[in-house]
């Protein structure tokens, strides 16, 4: 087993990170800029070493001061959260070159799955179900007829330079297609000077659902059910739920059993998430891998009574798994509270935190690394605290949220925590009855004037 | 299902209440002494009435108060929590005939297992062991021997008006029956004037464990398995944990369905906890029964999976049981934290919190009333916090609940985490292997001087 293990990245990761290995009896070294200098993963970690200036550039993505880091304090691996270098390919070759354990994939695996179109492939020749569409540009009308015939209908024309919507159309039979056709090629010409297009098949009330998978170092794999991340806002999760309200025992083994292949079949080691899109038909389709520990995490930890991180841990000191897939056995919601102010288009909101109350009680975890009158630093991503709840259904989890919401005090700064309020009383949200759309029709009020108010005596 | 409960407590414990109350949606009403007024649970109920003056004896304990404001706030429902009116057959029964629903044991039931000798008949008819002895005061020598032959050695001599260890001898043998009967008698004689002896089994390397029940309004019970409670100082709790480290399944099976069968037979309903003496050799004797919540419930709640406080609110709304037992599938550890200074003999500790940092993260739950600021008040109970850690095996959760204490700060007053830390490493806690002699063999060490010092080095 490792002996000392240096995180390689700051705020609420490195310091679960930190705990996780205090439990294992292992060493932390944490790394830290000069913004992050009284942030608690720098206190908890038994060294601790500055490397560089608050610029992510200059300190947390500088790999010859992590890896100098890494070497001053006798390190024997790295482990390298989410974010920052967790999925750089020449980190991860450097990490080995310096005879560092590098915890995450190997720079081969990290750049075949980095690129969309290798992944893609890859994924087919696994036998994973990928989204059908033209092989690249489509020549002239007849051969997007013939494409769009075999993709199947209904079919999202696109234009290979659009953007924000222009040049594409939604086609749903053969008979609308080539007005839809004629019509975005005109536009992507006029918006973009290029009217090149290309087909895929249009998901159905598209969601989000992750298949968590751990794979070992002797190529066996297993998955951990799934994580329902349909929730965002401009592809950033919001909040995270498992199960999904969505998935049916026969999804799940479907997703699983694809997720697990697709990880043997690359030899993937360490724990990994394959992302789906799920149609409303229960298709689903393959859109990327991440090859490391997500944010999201912890209401897997919930829900199959195992810690993550230590599992990536053990998996990197080459212990194997028992190849046996979990399946959750409570139901756990993640909120993301951040430091924005959703009144204002979610605009980022650095400061001091001038008054902090955590929630607590029965099924509620927080994972944070901030405390009363700790600075956020205007540096870095706006997450300052990861509030999770667990129960035996999805009501129960909802209820322990909003009451977990109710009490949870942060002052000094604007947080996500009033959005969150709105949404766990959502009507789509409480049904269980939302796509990748949601927070597209989602509409915050007003801010309301004076001291929140808990509004529990409207129901 | 109730409307609205009146929370007739304080503390960790009313807050606990208020949160499943919160999550049933169900209103809640606080009552609170003005020495309470900032307390949490003042903050977080929906309505708070002030029921008198900080003395218990004129507020938490007042009966007329607290049934006033169950009245003037329209309550259909009291919850007791622990301690104060909650094992008093009065209150219960005056709640009855207001026509409040007490969330706890009927009044016959609170003096039926409140009156020692009426509990011990009750247990031995319902087939319970009950700890061997004398009926009453043994007549002569002659009694002597054949009451020891009967109950077995070895046996205990206690002088009926004994007391601090005088006038008891230990006897293991019929050789040295007459020798310890004759100087017993004669130091109880010299001590109190009074020789009269009775006798008991004298339980070897005895354990404190007890088994959690529900019982529902049909007369059906279940248990819930076992808190190991051995670690006590004058017999008051410092830590429990759950599974026991002493448990084995066939013990596990035999005290479930010995705690089942007398719940059954008393026809309980409600939550209760039926306190056994274990012996080195596995038997198990009964103690007492206790006919309300325990303070270390939450540990029970982590390894099964269930919220004790919502069962007991829906027994109390007349939902039955299913009537399956259930069994720990994880390990978890409570540390009570209390505001006394452990290095100065457990001494009282109240005043104002100046800085509070409480724990986080994965298979950490804290329950507590207290915040930064709030000021202590000194005429309650000392416990602020409960840290109760969760985790696969014993092992890990002993690792887990030394890194949660290594991040709890609490400054200005002294509190008995360094005790905690302290057990956390004791080579008998951690190999399972004490008993409720624990405390009288532990030594706290001199308090250090300057900062606390994570220790973890030295291993």
């Amino acid at each position: 087993m490792f002996k000392k293990i240096l995180i390689a990245n700051r705020g609420e990761i490195a310091l679960r990170i930190i705990r996780t290995c205090k439990e294992m009896g292992i060493k932390t070294v944490a790394v830290y800029s000069t913004a992050d200098k009284e942030s608690l993963h720098v206190r908890f970690a038994d060294e601790a070493v500055c490397i560089g200036p608050p610029a992510s550039s200059e300190s947390y993505l500088k790999i010859p001061n992590i890896i100098s880091a890494a070497e001053i304090t006798n390190a024997d691996a790295i482990h390298p959260g989410y974010g920052f270098l967790s999925e750089n390919a020449n980190f991860s070759k450097i990490c080995a070159e310096h005879d560092i354990k590098f915890i995450g994939a190997s720079a081969e695996m990290i750049e075949k799955m980095g690129d969309k179109a290798t992944a893609k492939a890859t994924m087919e020749a696994a036998g994973v179900p990928c989204v059908p569409g033209s092989k690249g540009i489509i020549k002239d009308f007849e051969d997007c007829k013939k494409t769009a015939k075999k993709v199947g209908y209904p079919v999202m024309l696109k234009a290979t330079a659009g953007g924000g919507g222009k040049g594409m159309r939604a086609v749903w039979s053969e008979d609308k297609l080539e007005a839809a056709w004629e019509s975005a090629r005109q536009e992507a010409k006029i918006g973009f000077g290029n009217d090149d297009m290309y087909m895929e098949k249009l998901i159905e009330e598209p969601r989000h659902i992750e298949i968590q998978i751990v794979g070992d170092q002797t190529g066996k794999a297993c998955h951990l059910s799934e994580r329902d991340c349909s929730v965002q806002r401009r592809h950033q999760k919001l909040t995270e739920e498992t199960p999904s309200p969505f998935m049916t025992d026969k999804l799940r083994k479907k997703m699983g059993d694809a997720a697990v292949k697709a990880a043997e079949y690359i030899s993937y080691e360490g724990a990994g998430t394959i992302e789906f899109l799920v149609d409303k038909h229960r298709n689903f389709y393959f859109m990327e891998m991440n090859t490391r520990i997500q944010v999201e995490h912890p209401i897997t930890d919930e829900v199959v009574d195992h810690d993550l991180i230590k599992e990536q841990i053990l998996v990197a000191a080459g212990v194997p798994i028992s190849g046996k897939n979990y399946f959750p056995k409570l139901h756990s919601i993640e909120c993301r509270i951040n430091a924005e102010d959703p009144y204002n288009n979610f605009r980022p909101s650095p400061g001091k935190i001038t008054t902090l109350h955590i929630p607590g009680g029965h099924g509620v975890r927080v994972d944070t690394h901030v405390y009363s009158d700790y600075v956020i630093p205007p540096n870095y991503d706006s997450m300052i605290a990861k509030l999770i709840v667990t129960a035996q259904t999805r009501k129960e989890a909802i209820n322990k949220m909003r009451r977990a919401l109710s009490e949870f005090v942060i002052e000094g700064i604007k947080t996500t925590i009033p959005f969150h309020r709105l949404l766990m009383k959502h009507p789509d949200y409480v049904s269980g009855n939302y796509t990748t759309k949601f927070m597209e029709d989602f509409n915050m009020p007003e801010e309301p004037k004076g001291d929140y108010e808990d509004d529990d005596d409207d129901e």
